[in-house]
């Protein structure tokens, strides 16, 4: 039996996917949408007062492609107030010219695959500050949930833990190689969501995604052992700019 | 060929999850509305009196993501009563502003895995109790259906009786960790929907509910011959925060 | 090259699966529900007629569960008054109200595995009762279709003709433990629908139903190479109970 | 690196097929229903004297479930024609009534397998004949799209083309016996479509496809190597009985 | 751990794929047909624009079968400008007929497998004429996205990177088989899309395109690491012909 390795959790993720139902929004009168983005601007000050008092934070971001329009990642300390940011969105008026695209519910999670015996790292201040992060406002958001694999001779959960700390600390080096050029979250989400994780890129150029995620490819923890669901890419939306994509 | 494990069976099982069309709710008008919350709030103290009088029992939670936003989940002795809780809920004027999202239709189960020989556990009271079980009302709610796996070699059903006890056994105990914090109902459902059981997990906190299925997601048992289905998080919905709820 | 195993085949089968769309419903005046009700039991009694004469049989139940609200089970001796059948109840007022849930083409068969050499089963009246049924009026019904797996080391259509019947037989074994409580009738689709076999079991108590499924998972042939597609389980729903069942 | 075999290549291909929406379609006028049946065997007209100068083929068909309503298969020199025979339909008020349902584009073949080396037998009349055939009228069709498979030991395109010879003639034996019973019409679409080929089989009586299908799934080339789409089966529709098909 | 292939990129690719809904389209008065066609074209027209001042280029082309109407490829410096391309047809009044059918976001890529060592390719004019291309404006279009497989022996990313070289070599002697009758654009949309990479394919004879997607099928790389996704081809459809592609 493999040992399960421990985790450090932070704060509660919802990434919040939507598409915009362009024809019922220029059917809809000029008050009617100005309200529906004085509202929505209105909820995303909201949101920056919470990031300002460290009781969570968010990123707002277009989605290139017809999956989504944008995506609104939000972090929060507990579920519950996940929850109630929801049901705040969905009961606005903006919300009323949008269509659900996908939804992904987890945790903010650090595992303890570097640590060292008689350490404890979720007390050091730095772990901290990645447990519950302000959310970089880069250029580039990039969205997708993963799995470890399970199946046949690859199958993640029963490798001793040695070899999954050996695979994990090699994949560490290729993402160090992109320090300053891409910040990753990685979020939990075992018992929440579909998939077992999902992963976050901020970027300031685009390519360096890619260029990320291609290298990562061909490390052997994805290799074999990654099985990797939808990707979201897109460009950050700032608040003052939401009216002139709304704009029609 | 294999021997089949004996189950004992309970109370049939309905999971019920509805999302709301916020749209059309918010078009409605508040007497409208007034009507459909009391409507409901009435179903659900017909349902306490069920539960009450122990020929029954249900729990309802918001459910966190777009995949749902409530779910209820109902205990009755029959299949045919069953059907009626989900006809009357149809019927209601609540569901007229609800889209399914999904269900599950199963029946309380434990697996004798773990029975001596000569003993017959179904007559034990702490057994009936498990099959007829009063569900908690505890914080947060997690379900999800799943399967053991027949695939090459990771082939449960192709397993020796022992094996598949011993590797119970050993799943039993990483659940046991949790007892005070977790909660779980395992019902069967070969036969009645298109996974094998489904998991319901209660929780005090959700953060339990991560760290457990992740742990076990280690256990042989899961690792190699366990096959998820999405997954379902959500928090509490009391009768009484159900205005609060649905306020537009 | 394996042998093809020869089958007997009977009266053609549509399972027909609807839900029904209960807002549209409520919305229609009462004329127009009783017009609609009165229509389709008029159909009921058409199918009736066809049944006293031997020309056909037919079941309806309600569905438990999302998936569907009601399954109608047309036995044809042809394709074409199948798709006859399948036509009138679209043409009808009630069609109008419901949305397809599932469909499945297929014929009443019967496998030669057991057969002796030289024997002709087929002209066995027994056989002709079993290929041409009248579908038993019991209080509940399973539905599922399901393929014989062709992969790796598990490929049904590569193994010898007298492997095959054998684990047919011991399948077959088990299946007999139920009789009298179960009633099976297995029809074959290659060439008409999506997989190759389907199968609808009718029981007096639903959990027989459950316990056959899982019973029989554990005979080799369902254990490496059964492949299952969405169960569908409900009660029983008489001619007159129509009205009740559809009351709003 | 396996030999890739040559193809000979025919007409265009575009199987076609709808689900009629049955209450739109009853709440439309008898007029309105009248000027869409009429304009709809005029098409149908068109497409007969097509047939008639030899620059094309179709058959139109009623389907048997939910998967569709009626499917309508068209041969056509070029891709070009295809497209505008499509566009012409989805134009037409017949089209308002129907949702799409599937729709498949390829292209009618024959493999080389069995070409004897120094001959070609694309310029023999009767080869001209099967790429650009006049599709019979026969009481039913079935259609399905299909893959070769490229799975671990199961991969087609890796074995050489003496053994893929080989199980195609063995594959054409079982064809044979069902001479006068069904005619194939096989299409490629690599390119074209999601699937690799696509499978026509027309027939007198609707038992000989399933037999047919059955029997070839024990061959070899099937068993290990055949991966299949939907199937789609129906009861031919002439030009004079669309009304009765269409009234309500 | 095998090694990555450094790749050359160029401009971001998107593939934006519609569906018109014809009923609302023929419902619409003429004059607002004729503004959706004019605004359309004008927007053309600006892309023309862009492509003569190589900024960016694209191609319109219709797509045969029920999948999609049809396809707009956009080629642009930037993920920004990208995204604002998309933003625009979205809100122009054609947009509000048309339904989204698939999209798909990359960006042109060249890997390095064939570059020596101590050269820079990228400097190389051809190298940045395909890295930043105009698309050719030739009769057919063929677009599918494509995964490299990583399935228990055929796992593309842990092959040697010399094995991957030689495997590339050979895949590109077929396609220079097809020199003047295919022209292919390579895009890589890791961390952009869902699949790895896209492929479109521009022909004047739609049968090369099945030719080529076939040949290249039993080279190994295709053989036994290629995974497909959907397929989908067309006509070209010039500026000019938009209009009678739309008249109704």
């Amino acid at each position: 039996m493999a040992e399960a390795v421990e985790t450090m959790d932070g704060w509660y993720c919802l990434h919040d996917l939507r598409k915009i139902n362009w024809s019922a929004w220029k059917k809809a009168s000029s008050e009617e949408r100005q309200a529906a983005i004085t509202e929505f601007q209105s909820l995303l000050s909201n949101w920056d007062d919470v990031e300002q008092a460290k009781n969570g934070s968010h990123a707002v971001y277009t989605i290139v492609g017809q999956k989504a329009d944008f995506i609104m990642m939000i972090l929060r300390p507990t579920m519950k107030e996940l929850n109630e940011v929801e049901l705040a969105f969905n009961k606005s008026k903006l919300a009323e010219f949008t269509v659900p695209a996908y939804s992904y519910v987890s945790v903010v999670e650090l595992s303890k695959y570097m640590t060292k015996e008689g350490e404890d790292p979720e007390q050091k201040p730095e772990i901290q500050a990645r447990l519950k992060p302000r959310l970089p406002k880069w250029e580039h958001i990039c969205f997708y949930p993963m799995d470890k694999r399970r199946e046949g001779n690859d199958n993640w959960y029963t490798l001793p833990f040695d070899e999954r700390r050996q695979l994990m600390y090699e994949h560490s080096l290729t993402g160090r190689k992109y320090a300053g050029k891409i910040r990753q979250i990685i979020t939990g989400s075992m018992g929440f969501d579909d998939w077992e994780w999902s992963v976050t890129l901020f970027a300031h150029d685009a390519l360096q995604i890619k260029k990320l995620v291609y290298e990562m490819r061909f490390d052997e923890v994805s290799a074999r052992y990654g099985e990797f669901g939808a990707f979201y890419v897109g460009n950050i939306l700032p608040k003052e700019a939401v009216p002139s994509f709304l704009h029609v």
